[in-house]
């Protein structure tokens, strides 16, 4: 019973989810434990919402050759080594309102593009001017995402919007855009539990997230993988 | 310092707004013994939000005589005789997301039509499908209303994609609908304060104040009357 | 500008999405008018969370003709004719964390159903005793279901320990289940949009538009159709 | 697909509102590739709520010859060229409640002078010493604005105490002033959705979405400019 | 350790303060078994906030001989007997915006009353019509209440515009009127705790805390009654 | 994968809680079949928060043979039989501040009792009225109760009197009492959380989880029962 | 309509109420403008609240002439010079639950001396150690003050407990010490609007506005001065 | 009535838990001031929840020889010298969901271990992977704990499926970890509250509350110690 983490080596096998470590909310020490410990193991990894003490530790431990480097303009790092699930097939499509929530797509695209992922952009095309919003999804459209993941802060009616005009499913993804009352996403997430349109949501700047459930969507729709092998010593398999 | 109620008989000159009297919150004895009391010194009002039993008081009462009669599928009564401020010129746009707003909306359309003033319904233009708004804006952009009066409930957007699209000012209206999380209008109010387009907003099926609102900006609108005279005893005037 | 709903025929053939109708919030003279006007139309349709006296009313017409009869219980209904999109491919997991979310679960199956699509039901299987959790996925999973619909209210574990253990995607619903601070599906909402796995989420009880995601999700994992044609004089423009 | 923002150049000619970027929120890089690319093009614009590092950043690129400049107190920038929808007539009062809510009304000032709107400052004129407002508005009423913004901090009695005395439409702006419970806004935003006068309200401190609609109230009260022509090349059909 | 409740005899002696029963909540065997045992030992008291299925239990009970009348229609209870703390002097000025108000107003004139107080009564001066309040306060301040007791629902403007008007202090009480976001009190209570005036406030329709407290403040500014003896056999320790 | 409800027949052995069945939220149907289902296995269980209708059917059942009975005036019922656990040696204190929390009180009562354990009553104790606290605490502390649960609406302070003043533990339990903001227990619910004393706090009205961890906490304080022996399948043993 | 700021020289007159400013909030430029131009009249006023840049600035002005110095630890300043009301008679007591609380109450005293009212203080005397509090109010009540302020955060209780103690009113004023939820005062607050004892309740850290409101009580209970003349060019005289 | 903190010696006494000073709050002077005076007297306590600046001050006197010492990293001081209850028989079991907990048990453990009390230690055992967790209870049951404090942020499920596998009494904290809506702890505590299985819950955060709790907890488990005798001279009476 010591130590600080237990590496749960078998999540990513019985997932296929690539394993992201969530750096907020954890101290400095403890997160760059974490790390040298996957990297010990070869494991490769991603680090999520670095605060700006947290980044100037990893920059200096990749001064001292820690294989870890920043994408996103460093609200993601990679740890260097193979992560779990493999590359995918398949397409992306990011859509943002407006340009406050690109650097929150970023970081979704960086999660999916280290899994071997196209993504589309399509960035600030909010629905005040809904004819951008139209002539962009038309290209869009042309080159067939398996799924959208639309970025909006203020009051969020682009995910609404967008599902009404394609097929593919649409996750909402509010971001802490906005001031005054229902500001900083809350207005947003509350317009995409309510649309009128069949949306599912994650929760606001819950870029990371947004990006594996589309990863698991893919892995989903493509041809499935043979069924994990059986966990040591598990009740489940 | 008895009786119940204070006649303001200024302030209808003072703003040019009709009286409306809010039923809801009132006992059905003092919402009769107020309209009775307009009544007998030949002033007409307008009672909103009259709740089971007082529409039920009201019927008889006007089976008794007192010249009141239902609008708007009895959200709304009217008290026969002038109200304030005379027929105004110019139209309203009163606009709905869904069906289920078009009580709320028949609501505004009952004070603005008791006002004299000319409306233009455009109901069940909800963003998830943006072509038919556009359609129908085209029509009621081409009648030229001084002023968008447009309802909302669940998620919201509806008066935001107006707002991008339209000359005329937009007043968002959110509406009781939606259920969960930011059901009964919360997102929906919370969304249009969070607007990237330039609404005002009143609150949750506050179609009264909306109409009395637009009134108001018909009235600016329009030449100015000439300056209300004195109130007795005023220190404005 | 008359009538109360314009019927937009294109959505479906957009979206790949079935027309549902949010019975809740409209008046019963509106739904009514609108069930009418698609049976009219052949279009078939789904009714969800109709009240009480709406789903007499149901009854009644469907007395004198309507082809409308009640699914899961009464908390939808189904319009025949044929609905959008056509049978789909693949299968859905409805897992229930307690007894008291199985309705909400059932208004799920009774759209997935409705659509063509195999359900796998696992009800009453909490984090309280997760022994019979992991016996349940055990037999699920070996079914390969493209995509999991875990309902649960109280505290809302559930669709994060499933989504710990699965591969497919998994798409958190929140019942209104539990009371005291955090009742009526509060805390559930609040945990599953906080999940440390990767979930989505839809509003509290939103059973419908998770089953709606769902169909898109097996939609987009199939082989795609070919893309809708242009809306018939569309554009504001 | 690339880039970081679409200039919706039809939306001015759309609405008539002035281009106004929001700064907070954005990266100071992508902000001063929106005002750049705004000026290269030729076209006027304000850029508001501009953090303290964006404002170094727009005083440093107006040093190498950015045709921007401070307005109130640098809570604004105009961006030097022509702003959609041309000078307006009329007059606009800023009323405020206290001294701290000043600076937000020089935001509005700031917006309505741009476009060369007249502005009647009224400030100080809290409901707590009911005569001065009472002088205050004799004198504003003398010069006939076609609309009232009036901003309130605190308790944000002010603009319905305004409403009840004036003709003119009344906006009310709660302020982000007071402290503890329902304190930075919420409780004026509150009482200004609840006043039992016919207001229309904005979101806390948003001074600028007042100003614009503001601006188009003016238009509409005025006569109508010619309906804009098609934008070019618009619709996803 | 029997019984249902402890009778406190001393707390009267100790503040003052007539016994007051808070029957909402209270099954209404507990509420009559309370009432009963007080009326045996030929106390007074009064009981507040029955529900209408304790009303039906109070006078079915008084038919029966317990000696309890109903004051404010039926809000309130009067058990004969002596209250505590004797006649008062002095007087309370109740003021009202509303006519929605005045059933929570009389609820604290029936426990004013009760004590012997002379009750000022201002009912309906609301601040959209600022005249009417002024000339009302005129008449009341001239007869000299040592508090004011303001009643407001909606935006609860009207204690801080009286506030900045009267020399005696002030208590806003919160009234449960309104619709809407902040509706039901919420907002009024915020306005309040927001006021620039100097208020104290009660919780929202807490007419009876409001009253007491008048009460004691009454007692404070009179001739201070010899101090109560010790409490008998009081005290853990 | 059919039926409404697995019995976890292992939880009982692994945690030592007797089953309780959470009634509210389920449909009648589905309580029932889960009552028979125990009853046929010969398991004891109890039932809470019966809603009216649930409980004409139990009573219907029990006239039709179903050995279950009322405890606690309603508001739980026992379905005759072992549950699990068996009799439990100490005592439990159970404190009200008022005559409104006495039936949730009882609620814990009846679960205590049912398991075989001595249950204190100290009902009406608030500490509006210290000296009675006092004298009350003094009788039960001589009784050496292993934990105290403090059942508190309003303000919620008895449980952080009370833990200032004696040695056993003290767990606050909110009751849905209190008009107004923070009532039905919300306040009391905060309260107790920020208690300056050592509380812990189940969420409000909580009587039975309140109980079962009284009766886990006298579990753990005597001497402890052999280890249950594994699940069948389980992991964990 | 130049100008930051209209004196309101009748306000004094009118309430009785010395001039407060609260800083927070205001620009530091107005703040000093406001202060020089009191200055410059010759009238006294207090300035609570001062950020510390403000705090700079005033010592600045000090240092420059500027007849303004430092209370309550720099939470208050007091410009020299007369101010309304004149000395009062009377004793108000003081109390807090804790020592994190002393700092309001202390902001409170500043208040209450600069207007020559004697305060009693009685500090950390919170509920979970009761008999201190016993001791401690046994001394302050034989002072007889005239009404009580009590200061308390974290659960609020102290108010409560006190007001079923003592005979003079009491004004709770919730603080904002506490962390987690309910945190920051907000318990409190809830807490003592939910008082079973009749308190009135002041915001969050309101520590001047009690003090205020108990100087118009010390007023209203002492005998009355004259009623201040007519204001100019007032309506209400 | 000096002095800004009256020391009660008796509460140790009465209830056994050693005296934890909260000092986030409070002045560090008058920190400082209170942990002198224990020194002063050879009591020793704790000191929890510093600020940067209070722990520089800790330090700083440590240097001039107060004998304080960090624990837990810092987030907890020790004031040598005897606390109160003496050393406890018996084993807590630490639990915490990730790894950004491990401070918050941290500082639980060192209350804990100051009383002499063995901690059990299982960190990073979280729902996602369930296997380890399982694992990780199979340890710590043969260890056979009195109590379980189990620590989550997120979606706080740790505690309700630990309290599903163990037989002692499960006391949930929910950490202040997780961003967007429900974050900083919110929606853990929410969880915990909602659980379907029997925690007590202490607010966010709150180790050292927690850890007070156990203690009581194991106190009440062991023998009983002789009941404290009458506090000298206590009681208001």
């Amino acid at each position: 019973m010591g130590g600080i983490a237990r590496y749960d080596v078998g999540r990513g096998h019985r997932t296929g989810a690539p394993e992201v470590i969530l750096a907020e909310g954890k101290s400095t020490d403890h997160l760059l434990t974490l790390v040298r410990g996957l990297a010990r193991r070869g494991h490769g990894a991603l680090i999520s919402r670095p605060t700006a003490s947290q980044r100037r530790a990893l920059e200096a431990a990749a001064g001292r050759g820690l294989p870890v480097q920043p994408l996103a303009d460093g609200r993601l790092y990679r740890l260097s080594g193979p992560i779990s699930g493999g590359p995918r097939r398949g397409r992306v499509a990011l859509l943002t309102a407006g340009t406050a929530d690109i650097p929150v797509a970023e970081e979704a695209a960086g999660v999916l593009e280290s899994a071997g992922v196209e993504v589309l952009r399509g960035f600030d095309v909010g629905v005040a001017g809904i004819h951008r919003l139209q002539r962009m999804l038309r290209t869009v459209e042309g080159r067939r995402p398996s799924v959208y993941l639309v970025f909006a802060g203020r009051e969020g009616a682009l995910p609404t919007v967008v599902a009404g005009l394609v097929r593919a499913p649409v996750v909402g993804v509010p971001t802490s855009v906005g001031y005054g009352r229902g500001g900083q996403g809350a207005a947003a997430l509350g317009a995409m539990l309510q649309s009128c349109a069949p949306l599912a949501v994650v929760n606001i700047d819950a870029a990371v997230p947004a990006a594996l459930f589309a990863l698991q969507l893919l892995a989903a729709s493509g041809p499935r993988a043979p069924r994990p092998s059986r966990p040591r010593g598990s009740a489940f398999s």
